[in-house]
């Protein structure tokens, strides 16, 4: 049933990644950074102690055929190893239950969501995790609590390490939804009093970015809520509570996503409205004008007519008289105006 | 299993809190105000009475560690007591529930909504609330119908105290919704009348507010349809038919936000529309305006060329011609325009 | 368990209501018209006849209590009946299930729906139905088919009597949907037409009914359907078919409801492209008219100017030439407009 | 239990309609026309043929009364027989399945979908349908394929006959659809090309028909699904294959109907753009024009006033040198509206 | 219960098709290219070697037939390999299953999706594929792989070269999505610097191809979810492993489709944003010059009248105060509209 009967060790030779093992129980923490995984294979069957083996590569390295062999995973996950940016996702091989995690960067400098990916191994006591690049400060936090031996990461096995790496990544889906929010409220502000294309162009960029964040929220969800109610023998009754609060978290974040979606799809409305505003107000503006000048410069047109018989242009007050005229006109439009309460 | 087993009950020194407890049943009732709760430990056990312990304290407090370790609660509720604003939920810890329920409060002086957070734990004969600042008010109610030893609280357990306190809270959502309809209905009268920025700018609060009463309704729902069903011997049968009520009222709450949200949206439109009808009238008066005196303003400038040789100009009856092939043409266009129903 | 031990009997003298008791089986009727209730009582043990008890009452009125006292019903029962219009729901009590039904009437004379709530309660050869001011007219036709000993209504039990009540509110749903639909009918004509505001104006108002309507038309169904599926020993498999018929019939009203809806969200689309269509049109005019007249306008004024020194003034044919010159530019403007499909 | 003890023979005197009775099995059968159903109570019971009564009547007939008599009716059904247009829909009545259908056809000269109700009423070895008017021509097939005594029609049962009518009227839906999509088709040309308001009006009319389309489709699907899915002994597993094939077919109409509604839709914003663009366009000429000469305008304007002294008017370069300054203003903007890539 | 007894072998005359058989296990594989189908018919008995039967033929040749006979297959089966293109589905016939495949192909030259239809058949060791002209490129690496005898292909069944077929069809999704999501960028860009028609026409055919391409991928994942659930002796609980990653990839592939059509339907409204602004542009532009120029004109028409009596004619600074008065209108005039923020 094995995939790879015949493993041959000698091919993760390039140091492009870097492995890091911590191998802990409640009394006790090493942390090793071996250049290679072949003395690990049997930390599988070991059970007094924990194994994480927290590996940061690129995923083009052969590093992955040999994990494949070292642990004898399904070529399934192998594949997947090999892959970039994935739909997150929960898959239980009997022997061991197989994670991908899309962790939700915000990337100030280029002012966008980063999705990066966290691939998760876990077995009875051994955890693996194999990121790139700079995914890996994700689980910075959880480095540092191992070594304290007081905290209860120390006494609980290794799906609560797993626990503890997906609470980390739905942390961070906070603290990038809270930039996003910063910049709605921001955009808001400008919507109503300053409808420029500039703000439809911000309006589409956040648009777009909500439409992706969506895109691996709510998976997360479900690979949450699948190893909370996964019958495995995998994750113990005790992890499966903290995992519900996880899975609480996970639909706070899509509640706050869709929050967040109403709002925006709402703003391009109240673009629209503005700017049909303005447009008015542009309209009545230029209307007023006009309507009270053309009659006016039709009238002084009249008589600037050359005709020789014209009695009006001989009459003393007839200059008087037509600015008179003129006069009640533009009263007259004004009042017009008014009572149809355009200014 | 228990993750407190040291507790240390010298904490809650500053009086930064207030606690209240209610010891009742049927016959008597005590009201006492400790400073802190370090002899309520054994009230989980106690069976004869019912107990309320009544907090109102900053999350910030010191109390919550106090809690846990005296009513040696789960590590997550407490992390949950910590945590500010929250989505409503409800989570069965064998020994006990616990409920994070908000509460709507309409503020009249910021005319918003506020939400508040009032957590619950629910033991056999003992139930814990814990609020910030104003939330506690909505249980005033209780608190004097306690006094009233004629009351079916008094008769009845912690459970239904928990009802009592959900249905209080369900109670406040009607009255926010009822400020929230009248709000609605004032500018509906508006929209058509006078659409101006004005009211664009408070449909687009309306709008914000309405999706923020739906985000802590629906979970409220979900959170009362828990208990209800849940088949907890914490919850009696004869309190699952009043939570079933409870239920009742939150369907009814969430399908008057979807009526108001319905009615939001479609505001917009017409306020679209009515923006556009506006546009329209004014366009049309320019129009007619400008298509009758721009010609009639072409004739009298042909009339005031400088021409040596314009034959028109020596007729006597020159002048009052052109005055009257003017008015033919105004005739001719104000039929035209009444014809095509433009005024 | 009965919350009401001690009933006092006495409070039913103010006759602001009227009560109908109708006690019948295949062979016989008796209808009296009491003035209280407390002769009542017995008539849910009985079981040679059915009996159904007809108020017609205030809500505010005392004899809600009575009734409570008198047929033992849950707290929670009396509550509901003193509230005002409801969410349709139907309630399981053990020993009775209780209906809260809206009835829509078209009002001809405001012009509008208008829901109204019909009470039923269910026992075994008991039907207590509670309703207020003109709803009550619905059940005429059943009162009439009473008196008919051929009818089945007179052969089927209380549960049937019920299914009697539900059939003769849903049917009137139809009524109102019908003249709806007519409604509809005739807005769509104007809409294209002679799209003004008080066709847009119609349009909010119908929007508005709709989600009335459907507000109350989804319960309905939820509650036939709770009935038809309920597996409860107060409704008996025979009269389950006829309630699978009236589910049918929301079912229906529902389809219908959601058709309308569609139709009237589509209608706004229609209404803002017709509106756009006629300013379009206003506009081309507007346009045709200043593009030809504008340049004319220009040449007169330049023939106007008064420079000493301007050689075509004194041209003999410099006013013929002029003159051709515009009708040239005034053709190719025309021919121009033509090629654009303009007009 | 049978709501007509005593049936009486003689109504069904007008001939009004038209009876074909089919009785057949592998090896003969027989067609016959009688003008009542008498005769035909003890089909119910006979197993050695199947025998189809095909009914063509007016709904209004009292055919209805007596094959509710004859053949022991629920009144339920006989109830649903005598209504127009209904909502398609399957019910088991223990001894029979009723089943309503609704054809769609496509009625080339009043250019719309007509629906027509076709009531099928299945017993073990007989089929009962019943239509009015032209829904019948939809089973001539089936009733040319009765004759073909190689087909399967003859071998397989009164379910299987059953089947027959429902494919036959699923089929009719294809070619409705077709009709459709070609209507949709030459619409999607003019729509881009010339968004005129007849275009607007026939997007209106096809939009109104697919509602009506979707409003019968759906409930096809149900009423297929219900029957594949139905524990019936009416139904044989054999033939329930044949019914899963006939329900992907209404899933595959309803997903047509579907994606033309999704295309509908979306030709009205297609539409709303298009009309937007010409408006743009025509504004564009209008801006141009007006931005040209309105300066030109004024400033001959400016040396057609009468002043005694202006100094200009007397220079002998004073007309071309205006002439020259007017020429610059013009090409200046057009320059200007080159660059804003206004034309 | 077959339905085909007497099968006549001798109507796959016309050569039409080309027939494939790949009969192969780990050690050895025979490739024979036979003219018709009548020797295979055993090969659904034969269990030490799996054989694919590859047929690539016109839907219109009586080969379907043939297959029918010598396979047994349900009448259903034969009825839609005749069919054009279908729906995406799975039907277990108690001894084979039989698929229906849509694939996409992005078609360059005529730059759109085609759909292309293939048809499975599976017995415990043989598989059936059907499909029409160059629907059967999609096969060739699976054709590849299995000439060489590393691979699992050789190894596993009949099932996993259904598999194998199933993962090749989804690839090709993949790769028509990539070359729309580049469409989708490109448009992105032109869409707020140049929102022409042209764009507008571009859009609408987007919408158009996302629509047929979610028609086509919902039902795939269906299919793949019916495969990996169905609890069938034809397909080993080894291959289910691979069939849920098949199913992931669905996944994947409708949540891209959504994502893209949300985009797209964002995108229009961006559309008539920036179609909106343009307007506002353009009409501002009027505004002003308008504005500014048509009070200047009334006011040199006012002086080019020609009465006797006008005083400030004959002033010798009349004609410098009135460009003067010109002047400070034309400055109050863009102080207002800098005020305004109109430019």
């Amino acid at each position: 049933m094995s995939p790879h009967p015949a493993a041959n060790h000698n091919s993760s030779s390039q140091h492009t990644h870097s492995i890091t093992v911590f191998d802990y129980n409640e009394t006790q923490l090493t942390k090793t950074t071996p250049t290679d995984l072949r003395a690990y294979g049997a930390t599988k069957k070991k059970a007094n102690t924990v194994t994480w083996i927290d590996i940061d590569s690129s995923r083009a390295s052969t590093l992955i055929e040999d994990i494949g062999k070292i642990f004898e995973l399904h070529p399934l996950i192998l594949d997947d190893l090999h892959q970039g940016q994935q739909r997150p996702k929960a898959e239980d091989y009997d022997d061991c239950i197989y994670l991908v995690l899309t962790m939700i960067r915000y990337d100030r400098t280029r002012q966008t969501m980063v999705p990066e990916k966290i691939s998760l191994i876990l077995f009875p006591h051994l955890l693996l995790s194999y990121q790139e690049g700079r995914a890996g400060d994700v689980l910075d936090p959880i480095r540092t609590r191992l070594e304290n031996n007081q905290h209860r990461l120390r006494r609980l096995g290794s799906d609560y390490l797993m626990y503890s790496i997906i609470d980390a990544v739905t942390d961070h889906y906070f603290v990038a939804l809270e930039s996003f929010g910063e910049k709605i409220e921001g955009l808001e502000e400008s919507l109503v009093k300053n409808p420029d294309p500039a703000t439809l162009n911000a309006l589409r960029r956040l648009k777009r970015e909500i439409i992706y964040l969506r895109k691996s929220a709510w998976p997360m969800r479900e690979v949450i809520g699948f190893l909370e109610r996964a019958d495995s023998r995998l994750i113990k009754a005790s992890t499966a509570v903290y995992l519900r609060d996880a899975y609480n978290h996970a639909v706070q974040i899509i509640d706050t996503i869709e929050t967040y979606r109403d709002m925006i799809s709402g703003m391009l409305d109240i673009y629209l409205s503005s700017s049909s505003n303005r447009l008015n107000e542009v309209m009545k503006v230029l209307t007023i004008i006009s309507t009270i000048f053309i009659p006016l410069t039709f009238i002084v047109g009249l008589y600037g007519m050359n005709f020789r018989y014209m009695p009006e242009l001989a009459w003393p007050l007839g200059y008087p008289l037509v600015l008179a005229i003129m006069l009640v006109i533009t009263l007259g439009m004004i009042y017009f105006f008014r009572k149809k309460r355009w200014f």
